[in-house]
């Protein structure tokens, strides 16, 4: 479990007064990435590995809303990785009192620089060591 | 089932070369307003008679990659409507050759300016029918 | 004079109940991209023969605010050209009453694939008759 | 001076594989919103004195370009306050390089809830005595 906090920015906000539906998606990009990130396996090392990794899926179930200045925190899980496709899960919560704010989870698979369906195992054994060791 | 039509934009790319997968969930908020303004109840008038629709899911599955000064067609359908809760559904295509590029659902429920659930049926009929005749 | 016409979304309001002042730079980079279309030079096309137009000055002065379901028209006006810089000049009212919206500039220069300046005059000389034939 | 450091996300590139232009706009509002908080003035408690403060002008001179997972330093200094206007300039640099990002100002305003000037000095001592101590 990989837990990530950030603080809502005004212009995550939208007219109703709270984070608009959208960003959510971003912030669980952000999430992954700092992840990534925490396992020496950041984006850019990613892609200089001739990696993508492009979102297939994309589920969120909206439960109380966040406006800005709001701390959030963010808990990330693998559920399922086979070198093919990655399934990762979310829960957000209110870090003021813990409210439940969103159960997300985003499907990914794995492509080349040209955008064809890699299977990492066979790609880049190293890279497929390290997401491998996520899977809980 | 509505057709929206629209142009992907430069700033909505990413360093991937192709739409930002988060856009999409725009895209779907912009054709259902596009929508709802063609039945002559859009946002504004919505808001002012003391109704907001706040999103509680969204899904949407990737299919494939659209780029800047590409045109998608969105088409659009309300698979479920009570006055409580709403399920609108989404298939968005390539105008250029009908490649599928997205399958979609979102889920809304209706509130008042507080925040707080109401039932159209009891709390505006003549929106409650609006909504109502859209259902197929 | 180029005059592009777009409506506002959602999704470009923020808590304030108005578009947030970022999403106008937008507006302009999508009037510029509309505009290149009009010219049968849109930015694949661009892209395509090795050029970047990458921003590196912008200027809005914000007269008057806009929100959700409002039409804008983009009034777009090259100001300076000289195949190494652009200058583009806007001015966006409000369609409904006719009310300045904002005033704004950007300038641009010219690249190749690898960021290093180039003089479209030299570059590529079709090009350079095209944008020197929008100078006004 | 006050200095706010971020790491660029994946979301906030575009195609040409940098940061896209408009979003600097949002890091400048990211740093005056927690250098806000920092003088224990945020935003959500400025709102609930009735006080807003709308961006009247932006100004943005693009210098060198930062990808994702960049880190930058937003330097922010107040460079003119009357309780009416506010004029805040803005340094970003790489912090992996100390290379010159942008250079940028901006300038409020200050309004009640309706969207009316004020001055602050007249409407809130307290609140227009916090940001005169900025000023440098």
């Amino acid at each position: 479990m990989f837990k990530y906090e950030r603080i809502i920015n005004y212009y995550e906000t939208d007219r109703m007064g709270i984070v608009h539906h959208s960003n959510y998606i971003r912030f669980l990009e952000e999430a992954r990435c700092r992840w990534l990130d925490s396992i020496d396996l950041n984006m850019v090392k990613v892609e200089s590995l001739g990696i993508r990794i492009p979102t297939i899926e994309v589920n969120c179930k909206y439960k109380t809303a966040v406006t800005n200045d709001d701390k959030i925190i963010i808990n990330l899980m693998v559920e399922e990785f086979n070198g093919v496709r990655m399934k990762v899960k979310y829960k957000i919560v209110n870090a003021a009192n813990d409210a439940l704010v969103m159960e997300a989870y985003t499907a990914h698979c794995f492509t080349n620089v040209e955008g064809r369906p890699i299977d990492l195992k066979k790609y880049n054994e190293e890279a497929y060591e390290k997401f491998n060791d996520l899977v809980e």
